[in-house]
């Protein structure tokens, strides 16, 4: 095995990673460090994220022992600024691809994107593999089947505390709070012992359905004995307790009091608890609610028909009817709290919504917090809002986190009592952050592992410790294609984002040396064409010299031929505008 | 004078607004709404902010009466992700440009670019106006005139308490505290009335110079009587007190008590009293100070001469010398607080900067928040330095905001007791916010105004109002292009980022209608062109195919041909791969 790497400042936790991108932010290939060495003999077991370790998004784990691999969620993460073009970002399935024949079960902790978007692309490679969850995230999973064009899959619903057995692997769903009902544990027993995945958890103590995570099996698992604990490490920065869910009520209940007009609801789609809250508050405040988005009226019908959400149904009216009530006796639940440019709320921070318009005395409540790189759309709609004459609520009250902040982590980890640690689901600093709680409460020095996707570690009967490195990468989805845009193709879109193109087109006769046709030049995204007539003709005065160039010195090479059209128009654009467009000779040999 | 719009809620503040942006996010250009009525024959009085009213950055207000023209400040703001490829962004000065005559001066309230930024670009126009401000100030334009080669221009020196007289108007430079020395508020005397202009301030009772706000001058102007105020709105939504910069010192004092290595301290390089902070621990704790970067060395020298910053030289040392001194006697100030790419902390957290290199056991304080957008960036920063092995602060302690909170902006209302109200310098909801304040601090219901830039403004002596729309609009800089670059160039530069570009060229024959040469098919940008040769050759086909149908009904028609061309090119591309890229069909006739 080989030695640890430490670097972590003020504690003895390992720093076991290496960074597993294939499409780094800067277009450069890193150098290729994945080597897995052979599985031992001897009985193991190997933990390897493929996502969700150093990011907020796309969570997945694979948990594999001699025999046998189930995988923990497989999530989709949005594409950052960078990544132009992108619509999802999924996980790289190279390892399981290796190893499909050991594959027995992918097993959803609960129903947000993070965790299930990436599984239409799962079931698309591995389509024999069972998926198993909760009632709520499964019908979520299923929602998306539709679009993807799925066929014929097994997906198994457990309630929480049943027990599923995958060949030599059972795993017990352990019921936890978040933001989202249906949302488990994983109590996974292996023949090396048991690993305890938490899932997306905060401990809410006073949940509004009344019921809290489920101690006693948690405690039990701690008692007899964890292997290893996999926890999320999302609010590992943050001091303190998490509120609870309950403590929005206090919010909702003075802006109902106060609102004079329509209310307007944002959240996620699939924060339940949320809907709850505010089907409560209409009810109390003499509201009718409307619904407003196909995802969010999806969660309701299934979070209804699973009995997760509880509905006056006779309080309930169509978005299209709503002008049809006074406004002081209107709700209406919407999506877009992150400023997402098609959602229902930003098109109507525009005006843009063909069936709902905001109008002066409307409340708007932006009940959830910007996701990091939200934080400007987000503003940009609440700005808009204020515009058409709405009060706008967000932020503090309106809204409490999903995830446990640190001393829920930390009653984390003294409930469940592991001899090793891997934080999770975070970005990087979260993880180091996690890893030093995690020391804090009692994992000896050396055992809380800060691992990144990718990295492979394995336990035998006396070690534990990163061996390898499997692909933990970006597959960037872009239309159709998935994994097919890479550093490359992402590059060519920066560039010719950042200061457009130039074409010089310009047939010439191989055999005598002559230009046909041509030059003709075309740009695009590089100036203001229409008033750049003068620069135009310079360019393409500069294209004529330097085909006048070639001419003399031979026009046979065709080759030639385009890098002295590339160097001179290139250069002039550079000299007349500080711009350097993608610039792209054609030559054709008539 | 036209009514007003009364959009806000819960008061009486009135909305003057409609959005001048010339480029508006969605590419879309807006409804022409600029009008501005001639001016009256009686005597009156013009605002006209033509920046930083419902944005945050390139502050610029003109101040206009009957016989003359002063300008307070000239920022630039740094381009949003959807102006691709653009380097910055100032104001127009169309308004300007048409009233060229009346222009006296340009007064700047303070050094930061969102104040100054645009100021070689103001003076390439109008390079007869004096620009006009304290010493720090003018040092910090005067670095700016090298790269723009601005030619002789007069740059007026004033310390803080001086009037200066331009035609008919007069006004005073009030010393005021903020987060660079060399900061004032103005307050200008028309004959109308006077005009009291904060610029960017907070009331910081401890200053670390010793040198509070003038307050007896605010109060001065405040009893003599203010016909408007305009005042910062930046944290107009933030209640309390923003701390004083004292309050840094115990931050700093438990860091450098901590660290055992070297520490590494980011701001803003314009933050004179951060370097002031962070020398003064220097000293007090045995450690040499480093400064890296070239525009927070060019600061240290001004602030140094001009007597803003007090350095002990002997304990400076030059940034290639720092490896010659223990890491726990040494300091590194630098730049890239909000994560800029080219910026010294960020390449040093990528390994990529050539003079400094991160170790593990240094200590990297982040002392600066995220501006709005950043915030991906600095997260980004932070993680990488975990990952160098560094120990990170950031955010809380390490850090004050240089813009007054609320108990602050009701102050300085209460001190100036103006009978009109207008907020500048934030966000269209700080506006309001701000608006609001105003109200509650006796300015008379309907008094306070919300406007946008280009809203103009105008007092006379009984009335008062928005009166018309001037341009208002960003003027996007890209190289060495100013203006430029509009919706047209952008929504192409967005296209092509989003999907890349396909370019079909062909050489026909007109008179014979015959094809003499390709179709060739080239793409950027699209899909990663080496594992696409089926793609590439079903393009191709489909290409000849349509060139095919063309001959049949006849070539003749270079534009029909082009149309087949890039009909058929798209429908198959998008069914292929689902992208909508840039589809240039190249049709030569030899």
């Amino acid at each position: 095995m080989p030695a640890f790497v430490n670097h972590a400042q003020e504690s003895n936790v390992k720093i076991l990673s290496t960074n597993g991108a294939l499409t780094p932010p800067d277009g450069k290939p890193l150098a290729d460090t994945r080597i897995v060495p052979e599985a031992p003999a001897e009985p193991y077991l190997r933990i390897v994220p493929l996502g969700g370790c150093s990011e907020i998004g796309r969570n997945m784990t694979v948990i594999e022992t001699n025999d046998d691999i189930v995988v923990v969620d497989c999530g989709l993460m949005f594409p950052d600024e960078e990544m132009f073009g992108v619509d999802i970002v999924i996980s790289d399935f190279s390892y399981l691809r290796e190893r499909e024949e050991k594959l027995r079960g992918l097993l959803v902790t609960h129903g947000h994107e993070d965790h299930i978007g990436g599984i239409p692309y799962f079931l698309r490679e591995f389509p024999q593999v069972p998926v198993i969850g909760t009632a709520l995230s499964l019908a979520l999973v299923k929602a998306k089947f539709r679009e993807h064009k799925v066929g014929d899959v097994e997906l198994r619903v457990v309630a929480p505390s049943e027990v599923v057995t995958l060949g030599g692997i059972r795993a017990e769903f352990v019921h936890m709070t978040h933001s989202l009902a249906g949302a488990c544990s994983l109590a996974i027993s292996t023949p090396l012992g048991l690993v305890f995945h938490t899932g997306d958890f905060k401990f809410d103590q006073t949940p509004l359905d009344g019921r809290p995570a489920d101690f006693a099996a948690i405690a039990r698992y701690g008692s007899q004995g964890v292997l290893c604990l996999l926890s999320d490490s999302t609010n590992a920065e943050r001091p303190g307790h998490t509120p609870s869910e309950r403590t929005v009520s206090e919010a909702f209940s003075n802006i109902f009091a106060r609102a004079r007009g329509r209310i307007i609801v944002a959240s996620f789609a699939s924060n339940v608890p949320r809907i709850q809250q505010v089907a409560d508050h209409a009810l109390r405040f003499g509201r009718r609610m409307a619904f407003l988005g196909r995802s969010l009226q999806n969660v309701v019908h299934f979070a209804t028909e699973l009995g997760y959400l509880r509905l006056s149904q006779d309080r309930i009216i169509r978005i299209e009817d709503v002008d049809s009530y006074p406004p002081e006796e209107v709700v209406i639940m919407t999506t877009g709290s992150q400023g997402e440019p098609m959602s229902a709320l930003t098109r109507m921070s525009l005006r843009e919504h063909p069936k709902a318009k905001i109008v002066p005395g409307d409340t708007v409540v932006i009940s959830a917090t910007p996701i990091p790189g939200n934080e400007k759309s987000v503003s940009k709609t609440i700005n808009n809002l204020y515009r058409l004459g709405a009060h706008v609520f967000h932020g503090a009250g309106a809204h409490v986190s999903g995830h446990g902040s640190q001393e829920e982590l930390l009653l984390m980890l003294n409930l469940v009592r592991p001899k090793y640690f891997i934080p999770v689901h975070g970005e990087y600093r979260m993880l180091v952050s996690h890893a030093r709680l995690a020391e804090r409460a009692g994992v000896a020095a050396g055992n809380a592992f800060v691992v990144e996707n990718g990295d492979v570690v394995e336990f035998t009967a006396g070690e534990a410790g990163k061996v390898g490195k499997t692909y933990g990468g970006n597959v960037l989805v872009d239309g159709s294609g998935v994994g097919d845009v890479g550093a490359a193709v992402l590059r060519d879109r920066r560039l010719l984002s950042s200061d457009g193109i130039v074409m010089i087109v310009v047939s010439i006769d191989a055999e005598d040396s002559r230009v046909v046709a041509g030059p003709d030049v075309m740009t695009k995204g590089v100036f203001y064409v229409p008033e750049s007539d003068e620069l135009l003709e310079d360019l393409h005065a500069a294209a004529d010299e330097a085909l006048a160039t070639c001419s003399v010195d031979g026009m046979g090479d065709a080759q030639s031929v385009r890098e002295r059209l590339r160097e001179s128009i290139s250069r002039l654009v550079y000299e007349r505008t500080r711009r350097r467009p993608v610039v792209v000779p054609v030559v054709m040999e008539v």
